[in-house]
């Protein structure tokens, strides 16, 4: 009987043995999992804004920056609507898009806006004028941005007297005339 | 023989109670792994459609609801071609898209389309009139909807005639004058 | 004493088996959780290009295929420049987005675009001519698209002299008049 104890003894000390490898094992499998799932999910945050013109912009001149001080939506605190700064909280592929409206003037008159992404252009949008009717042009780009990467609206050149529409306000409604919006798609 | 016997099963005892906690830690690192991953799921839903006029709207009116009736992409089902109105299925950032055409007129003419979101304008797209040339215009806007919000485009305001041009099947295919897309971004 | 020992070891036996089982669960839950986390990347993979005009096309024919052969962003390496043909790395919902801008002609000009997908006309922006100033129009679309189902832009239909307008140089900076981007919403 002992001789038997002894070797079921034996067998259970070499079962556990293997166990014990399978347990290691398998914690290392939970590690890479959650680390798997932070990489995920790093490149998967959500980063949005959605920001529009409040007032009108009279007779602007080259080289400013538009501020968007309306706000609708800014997942992950990325857009600054104080200053019309967007900075990259994240490494990745953004998609901005842009709208711009601008009422008829007496004369002829271009004014063309640019985005900026760290102060070199990426998207480029005119509204090249009219006498008789107002202009609305929109575009989209798709950028590769590091993290602290900044991108802002800017109006690049103008001629003549211009106004750039901001939010008007009859027909019972608001009317986002001139918008800034921006998503991450996904990160690196 | 006896006594390290027993004490080999003492030890063996010990190592079980270890191993079984071990193992219960690790059920449940199996139970947060499979939450964390049903909740980016949930985040990262496909929810996306593409909608076109298929017919002219000759001459309407103020306060019409858009009908986009053809659908080339309907992921998730959130779009209803039959009442033109997107249903978010869950809370979220959203892109939406809208495309119009309208064709010159005798006389001068402008129509004013908006996004209403719960019934209040989120985007603004206006194609003022022209006599000579056909007009197009586009814009996108990124909005934050929670589960069951209604997004649908309506015509804000009309001036003179106007038709909004629907499917058109010239120069050998399909020409979607008219449209309306959409997709989740990222959910909450 | 014997007993006693037998019987602790008798209990030991089945602790054993049922921690076994308890471990070949756990090793399929990893299992499933790996295939899980495998399907889920395969779903969010990067992609996204951006692409622009380089040079001028001067009176193009209908039935041109547009080729950007400026890349900015071609994650996922689905664009290809030298074709300006896109090929969907991955079964899925895609967006599109495509720019123009034309300069004024000294008679009446058209000039229609079309995004095809396989050949089959999907997006279409046009741009009716204007003898005094350049116009510019955006749209974006919304498609779906099997592995190495291929998209790209093509001139559909032209009137008179059209000239599509490439990069240009000027005011201190880059302007991209004519692009092409696109991205991987969501895979199947």
């Amino acid at each position: 009987i002992e001789m038997a104890e002894s070797s079921r003894t034996t067998s259970l000390e070499h079962q556990m043995n293997s166990m014990m490898a399978e347990i290691v094992k398998l914690q290392r499998d939970v590690v890479d999992l959650n680390k798997e799932i932070a990489s995920m999910k790093s490149k998967d945050q959500s980063v949005a804004f959605f920001s529009y013109l409040t007032d009108n912009i009279v007779d602007p001149s080259a080289g400013t920056r538009v501020t968007f001080r309306g706000v609708d939506v800014n997942t992950g605190s990325a857009y600054d609507a104080t200053t019309g700064v967007f900075t990259a909280p994240v490494p990745g592929v953004y998609s901005f898009a842009f709208t711009a409206s601008v009422p008829p003037e007496t004369s002829d008159h271009d004014i063309h806006f640019v985005l900026k992404k760290n102060g070199r252009q990426e998207m480029y949008v005119f509204l090249d004028g009219h006498t008789q009717f107002w202009l609305q042009r929109s575009s989209n780009t798709v950028v590769h941005l590091n993290k602290g990467d900044t991108v802002w609206m800017e109006i690049q050149w103008v001629k003549g007297s211009n106004t750039v529409a901001g939010h008007g306000n009859f027909d019972g409604g608001d009317q986002y005339h001139t918008h800034f919006s921006g998503f991450l798609i996904h990160g690196d």
